[in-house]
């Protein structure tokens, strides 16, 4: 669709970068940051993310689809790319003459990436994913048994590492994390000589026997905090700049917007900004959210609608802010952790549901 | 982006023609229907649906943004489309040149297109909004008061409608309801001659005298039932099938996914499949969604993930259900509204926010 909005996103690639840096910094020596950039880069744009951090001298990025893989592929010609969900027999094709390096979850995808290796009389690469605790994807531990104990399995494939992924390393006093630490420790000793990644941002900040070979930080570069209890490592990345497109004062005490649940006095203003459910701003910020404006925090009043929210903005001096102006709904001021709270979910959410009528602008 | 998914959503355009038809029979002779199809035809393809519409015999279509009626009017060349929005300085020149309709909210706006059509020496068509309790977009009942003893604001506008749009129609029983009419008819007299758009889909159910001469039904043409309380008219339009990713036999008692919500028993089987937050299925959906498999409905467990979400499938005959098969997460049998009351929020969001790695597949 063409964009068709007149609200900003606005993306700073110098700070993804630095975040970059932030991160890589906290990881020990040896063990390289994979940037994520799945899910369209967290829902900021992979390709424009992916390419600041080739500039910026990252050569290894992860996603969670072949086609996404694909994406990067076209604008990073050498990188090596990681591919989360790994490969089905309709992409296996695309996924080796694309040079792309599968993550398998389970035996079926083990099985068939080893036999096409194999009928191709080659050794391909692969990540090798177990589960230790996260249930979600990943070897059982029987599965781990009879790769172990049969080579026939893995004879044609390159195991680039053993991966597993974290449930709860945002949260440091979970003893799932010391768990699933030790219970990677075991799985690997199967493995010698095979290289391991385990940490997400979070488990970054849980310290150098987290880290391994190789880290794979995702929320962290785009502003988001890995561990929301304490202070922030990393830098905001997004501001989504809603334009005012009017700017009403109240006449008669009235309604604001659907059902009437706010009501409005004589003599407020309230300014309708170009952002709504349909644009990612959550429905459920409705009597929660906020916007900010050269200094002062401006209460959203009434429903979220699919389009607009509406504002008060009785407190900025009059003719301050007009028509056409811009408030910030997330930058910052006004932080995707801060909205996140707000809404009742993560950052991860605020992000990846930014829609497709802003104007994005790709700051370098 | 490239889709990246191979999780399905579909679309069914013959569907929405019949909810369309279904609408303009409950609306009394003489009014037309004017689907709106903002935010990409309320997130499942404002062109493929507005060309279905077309086909069977609809003229006029309603969009948010001048940019969302030029992806129109390139479809459609004889289309008559009102842009809600109205317009700005920056796009006066091309609503113009694609015969667009504008809507205009404010003093600015209509001072901007008439005195633009008077440069012009032509009479412009627009629609006058004017607010009588939605308290969004409109003039106030002084802006109204200024252009009805001034004729030089209007002038150079052929005034196609008096628009107005209702605030609480979803619930009958809601006194704003005949308030808004009455309000509406007062400020309408004003206007000699000038024909009345006011109904959404929820007000056409209201009545006839809620019609005027032209209604513009949205979220009933995507299968929203326009008013919760009584029996929907509308037909489901949106499918979602996610795809299994991975089957898993729960081999002792373990947690599923972050923070390790949810903890599966020996002997469950677990299912991941392709959705997650970032495709629309939202976080808050966690411990409340569930899918549909052959007659069966099956809860979503654990925390609902950016690409992917955990369903508990014990219940499914063995190898019933398998690796690459679909369950549905939307549908006949998951309808929109009952997805938007487990999220509490409503249908318009849960379209809106459906994202971009789906297969879309449109059924004629």
């Amino acid at each position: 669709m063409q964009k068709a909005g007149k609200s900003i996103l606005e993306i700073n690639l110098a700070r993804v970068v630095e975040n970059y840096k932030t991160m890589s910094k906290s990881i020990k020596t040896g063990c390289i940051a994979a940037p994520v950039v799945k899910a369209n880069g967290y829902g900021l744009g992979a390709a424009p993310i992916s390419e600041a951090l080739y500039k910026s001298g990252c050569r290894v990025f992860c996603v969670a689809y072949v086609e996404e893989a694909i994406q990067i592929r076209e604008k990073i010609p050498n990188a090596e790319i990681y591919v989360f969900h790994g490969v089905q027999q309709s992409d296996i094709e695309i996924a080796h003459r694309k040079n792309l390096i599968p993550v398998l979850n389970d035996l079926y995808q083990i099985e068939l990436w080893n036999s096409y290796a194999a009928k191709n009389n080659k050794k391909l690469p692969a990540v090798v994913h177990v589960d230790t605790g996260m249930g979600r994807l990943g070897l059982t531990e029987s599965n781990i048994e009879r790769i172990a104990d049969n080579d026939d399995f893995l004879n044609c494939i390159d195991i680039k590492y053993i991966m597993s992924h974290p449930s709860c390393a945002d949260d440091p006093e979970r003893k799932e994390n010391a768990k699933q630490l030790e219970e990677l420790k075991k799985i690997s000793a199967l493995f010698p000589d095979t290289k391991i990644s385990f940490a997400n941002s979070a488990a970054i900040m849980l310290g150098n026997e987290y880290h391994f070979d190789m880290a794979r930080p995702g929320c962290s570069l785009y502003g988001i905090n890995p561990i929301p209890s304490k202070p922030t490592p990393v830098q905001q990345v997004a501001t989504l700049k809603a334009e005012v497109i009017q700017i009403r004062n109240i006449e008669k005490d009235q309604a604001i917007s659907y059902s009437g649940r706010y009501q409005a006095k004589k003599g407020d203003r309230i300014a309708t900004v170009l952002c709504g459910y349909a644009d990612g701003y959550l429905r459920c910020l409705t009597g929660k959210g906020s916007a900010h404006f050269e200094g002062m925090r401006l209460p959203i009043v009434g429903t979220v609608t699919m389009d607009m929210v509406m504002i008060d903005i009785s407190k900025v001096p009059e003719n301050r802010l007009q028509y056409m102006n811009y408030v910030e709904l997330l930058g910052d001021h006004i932080t995707v952790d801060e909205l996140a709270q707000s809404a009742n979910t993560i950052g991860y959410e605020i992000l990846t549901s930014l829609g497709n009528r802003f104007k994005r602008v790709y700051v370098e």
